[in-house]
């Protein structure tokens, strides 16, 4: 659900790269944080894709995703070793040159003991030719930045220092609020009145999750919305909802343990 | 990192559904699930996007994928409610009808008490005229497949059992036979003598990916191929460069805690 009155939304998409993440054996931790880091800063997620190590299919999924988007964030892919392609895709979508950055050189010069800078490790100063770089505060070797595409480490600790790093630089439109309600009442019973709210408050998105665990049953309802007053409303007609259906709602600590 | 050499590749790509993935609230735990299930079948999955629920973006990414991968699995948005829009872009995808299905609503009049099962819930039976139904043992609301199209529901614990569900119905190519090998190395100082071993055994990947936690760091060489003579010829030769460095193999027990 979007917000059809909004034409300043500012939106994002994810691009992560690795085999690791598609193989199961990597749980990808990025996405989640950067939504919420900037969703705060009213920046919206709207897209998110994981990749393989492969040149052409991170080329095709970069080129579409940042004319559609405001904001592209990708992560991995920008270590030493051979499987690390992502800065060269990224130089062949721009169509720019790719070589040894000398900003880049200087930071890794620093960094490493004289004799441990090998070749293999200069591979990380490669920098497409008019990117900006981003620092990396925990292992050195820098992101970069290219037109409207930030690239980032995967390593989750390193992505969102990344973040960070380059905060600054985003520029975001209005924040998005949310307002989340619970309820022991099944999606079922609630989704009528619940479309009826929906359809009386265009500008809030509002989301039904169903969970099950031990017998435990409920729903949570979550409101966001870039409208303080829309959402009010819309939160006082849920609550007004669940009443009606003969159920109170209950916060959300004491849903925790029947989340899944 | 494909294998070249291998033309019976059988390929999947997942389609998240849902904007509670994109604003962070919601931790995806399908991919990691299906992938290595999916993996051990001979099926690998090569991409991976989440989507909000917004029509034209879902039947845009289906479209997509479906015609780019062997099998295309979908979670999210085949409950009760308003946001719950996957069944009717699934069948706009495909230019097919869409109603409720007699054997659907069956399942569904067997499972609720009668009088519960109100027209929001009756919304859970339509489905794209030519699917066949996917069981779900949970909560009864089926799934659907259409086409190379498997479309399941979100809650994991619902998506695995459908998964289960389909099983018989997915043909495997070669499955994909993987190694591990781990060594307190950087990257940098193993990433020459990587590459040249992913030059000797094309039909190998060949993955590298580091880990730092509380002073620990080293990395992880995790090799994946349908060939186990390939397999085995690698991992001796990635054994062989990490005793060459004055480095031992290392079990995965003892990087656990280093993992993050």
């Amino acid at each position: 659900m979007t917000n059809p009155s909004d034409n300043k939304t500012v939106t994002a998409a994810m691009l992560v790269i690795g085999d690791e993440i598609l193989s199961g054996r990597t749980k990808d931790a990025n996405l989640p944080h950067f939504a919420e880091e900037l969703g705060a800063m009213g920046i919206q997620m709207k897209e998110a894709r994981v990749v393989p190590d492969i040149e052409d299919v991170i080329v095709g999924a970069l080129n579409e995703l940042r004319h559609a988007y405001t904001y592209v964030f990708t992560t991995g892919g920008i270590g030493p070793t051979h499987d690390d392609i992502t800065a060269d895709a990224i130089a062949k979508a721009f169509g720019v040159p790719i070589d040894h950055d000398p900003r880049a050189v200087a930071i890794l010069e620093a960094h490493y003991p004289k004799g441990h800078l090998n070749e293999a490790r200069l591979r990380m100063a490669r920098i497409p030719d008019g990117a900006e770089l981003i620092e990396n505060p925990v292992s050195h070797a820098p992101g970069f930045h290219i037109g409207n595409v930030f690239v980032m480490a995967g390593v989750p600790v390193i992505a969102r220092s990344m973040l960070e790093s380059v905060r600054v630089k985003l520029v975001g439109g209005k924040p998005v609020q949310s307002r989340q309600v619970n309820a022991r009442l099944a999606e079922g019973q609630i989704a009528e009145g619940l479309g009826n709210i929906q359809n009386t408050y265009p500008d809030v998105s509002i989301g039904s999750y169903p969970f099950y665990s031990k017998g435990n049953f409920g729903v949570s309802l979550v409101l966001r919305s870039t409208e303080e007053d829309q959402l009010a409303g819309a939160e006082t007609d849920v609550i007004a909802l669940i009443r009606s259906l003969g159920a109170e709602p209950i916060d959300r600590a004491a849903l925790m343990q029947g989340e899944n």
